[in-house]
């Protein structure tokens, strides 16, 4: 077991009713509020007016800055750090998915600095200090409400690329599986998709932990139970309940303790799908994934063995990747690039900045000839 | 899925030599610190050398408070309380196993008051602040080190109590796996067996979390995974790593998200076997929780069937009670009251204490007749 530092400062609200006590618990930040969204389906589900309220209530001053991207951008970020360094707010509330909460944690830290949110993705600064963020979930899918990652596309640099800093975890997430019964079925099974797809990236990373690697079957079991019965019923409390649970425990880091980090190499690849293509992230996951898998069935058989064994009790490497393709189908998430408009006369171009982008992971590095091969298995 | 608030505040640095980085950790909080430890082994085992290296590298003025007991006693708290109040400590450093760290959780809440120790156990007084304190594990059992809890012992009024407040978790936690090569068999096994027992408590709990339950379940398997290892090779890494880990996860609070919290009864019921006889507190658990599972057949005989199924293949509750009871053996903790000298003839004293001290748990409330027939079981 590799050492490990644990520490998780975020405080989850989850629950049914949680948004209600919002209020209260921003009070203490101050009274200037950055309010940061998406495109208005906050606005249409009611969602917007019920935390205006609450902000209402703790006496803010709100700043808003909306239209926040599905795939984020970074001139968005620098553009809502303006408004919050200009008007010297005292915290941040995003309200969304991933995209708006990841742009949330870059404002929070681009904030008090005068060079713009990438630098930070190039290491050419490092961040200091954080204006306090407060996150309110609409989509179970990434984890950002647990943990200190962002990821960001930068359309001049051509890069869509992830960004971490212990400065970056929400303050406070407040999480109402309620919030996410107008998510529609596609992307509600990208979320499912990309939940585990966060179990295989640390399943499949450098170091071995027995009991990390068995919490992450645990969210695995638990999201393949789930999944079929909530797209099944869309509003079920409990079903919406448990997937939006097993979201946040699913990259919250606590699935990589005792090992070195996940090896997001198909994150890595699925970036470029969602970069050339508009691939949903999660689509691109449950495409790239079984196909990830054959390749490594001979470097990594063992461990797919092993997966099989606790998830499905068969150690057949064939057979568990088989299961996974038919869960992705069953939920409605693509397993081919056939099924996303994506044909073999695109294979190149995508290929090419794959090299370039350096999509290769960390713990099965792939080359080349690997990205050729797994395009092969996913066409 | 009941609704929770998932924060535990705790850095938890785990792995070799992390002892070795105590001295800047601790620097922040001041020059003045309290050392709180136990009857000397840390002398004996050299540990001590290592701390008090740390805190001259620390610049630090040392109090110290030693001789806290195995069950710890609210009179020694106070002392401590007072030793610190009077010299105005910035933090306290606390090094040994679960009845030194929760003492010295007392002791943090106890500094800033008047009043003592036990009134927060009687509910007299609320604890407002903390001094901040640091904890270095020798022994992996109880997860007092990533958790608000305290049990103390009171022998005015008899009774051994857990108290909780979310001022009482560790800033920090030293888990050096290493430090643990000392701990004797029987202490080794009896550790597991506490590990196991939190997983049982939060398994028999109130309120329905699927993910909770898979989380315990896979704690439950990694320690019977690695502690037959481990009771042959005590000096092995890779072994007392995973013990220790799998200590901290088994009482963190998340192995209760979205329930309503554990059962503890047997917990209450074990309690009584230490005060009265002295039993050690994991023997207690190992002795009373196969009979308590027996007893509890027909209430839970659906929630023991699925522990079997998850565990060993097999729903058979009579069969996984066997399996636990086989278990505990092999590792060397008792499973019967006569391997620890109490004879029928102690058992209505036993009882009567239950009774007095609610020792009835707060899912499956027992009755005295239920506690006779543990008692039974368990003789």
């Amino acid at each position: 077991m590799d050492n490990f530092i644990a520490n998780n400062p975020t405080s989850l609200h989850f629950g049914k009713g949680v948004i209600e006590t919002i209020g209260k618990t921003v009070k203490p930040f101050g009274s200037k509020v950055l309010l940061v969204y998406g495109k208005g389906s906050v606005k249409k589900s009611g969602l917007y007016d019920r935390i205006i309220a609450q902000l209402n209530e703790a006496g803010a001053t709100i700043f808003e800055f909306d239209g926040i991207q599905p795939n984020p951008l970074v001139g968005d970020v620098d553009k809502a750090a303006t408004i919050g360094r200009e008007n010297k707010v005292d915290y941040i509330l995003a309200v969304g998915g991933g995209s708006v909460i990841d742009s949330a944690k870059i404002i929070s830290i681009t904030i008090p600095v005068e060079h713009t949110a990438w630098d930070f993705y190039e290491y050419k600064a490092k961040p200091l200090t954080a204006v306090p963020l407060v996150a309110v979930l609409t989509l179970a899918a990434t984890g950002t409400e647990m943990n200190p990652f962002a990821v960001l596309q930068n359309p001049v640099t051509g890069r869509k690329d992830g960004y971490g800093s212990p400065l970056c975890f929400p303050v406070h997430s407040f999480l109402d599986p309620e919030v996410t019964y107008t998510v529609p079925a596609d992307y509600t099974a990208y979320g499912i998709a990309d939940l585990i797809a966060h179990c295989f990236e640390n399943y499949f990373g450098k170091g071995d932990c027995s009991l990390s690697d068995r919490f992450i079957t645990a969210i695995i079991a638990d999201a393949m139970e789930w999944g079929p019965k909530l797209m099944n019923n869309l509003h079920g409390y409990d079903e919406r309940a448990a997937i939006m649970y097993d979201a946040t425990m699913a990259l919250n880091l606590m699935t990589s303790h005792g090992k070195s980090g996940g090896d997001w190499g198909v994150h890595g690849m699925g970036h470029i799908l969602s970069l050339l293509h508009g691939v949903a992230h999660g689509a691109s996951l449950s495409i790239l994934f079984p196909a990830w898998m054959k390749l490594l069935n001979e470097r990594a058989g063992k461990q797919i063995a092993k997966l099989g064994t606790d998830l499905f009790g068969n150690p057949d490497v064939d057979a568990t990747i088989a299961k996974f393709e038919e869960f992705f189908t069953q939920i409605g998430s693509p397993v081919h690039l056939s099924q996303v408009g994506i044909g073999e006369d695109k294979f190149e171009e995508i290929i090419r900045l794959m090299i370039r982008n350096k999509a290769e992971g960390s713990n099965y590095k792939l080359s080349e000839a690997d990205y050729r091969k797994i395009m092969e298995f996913a066409k």
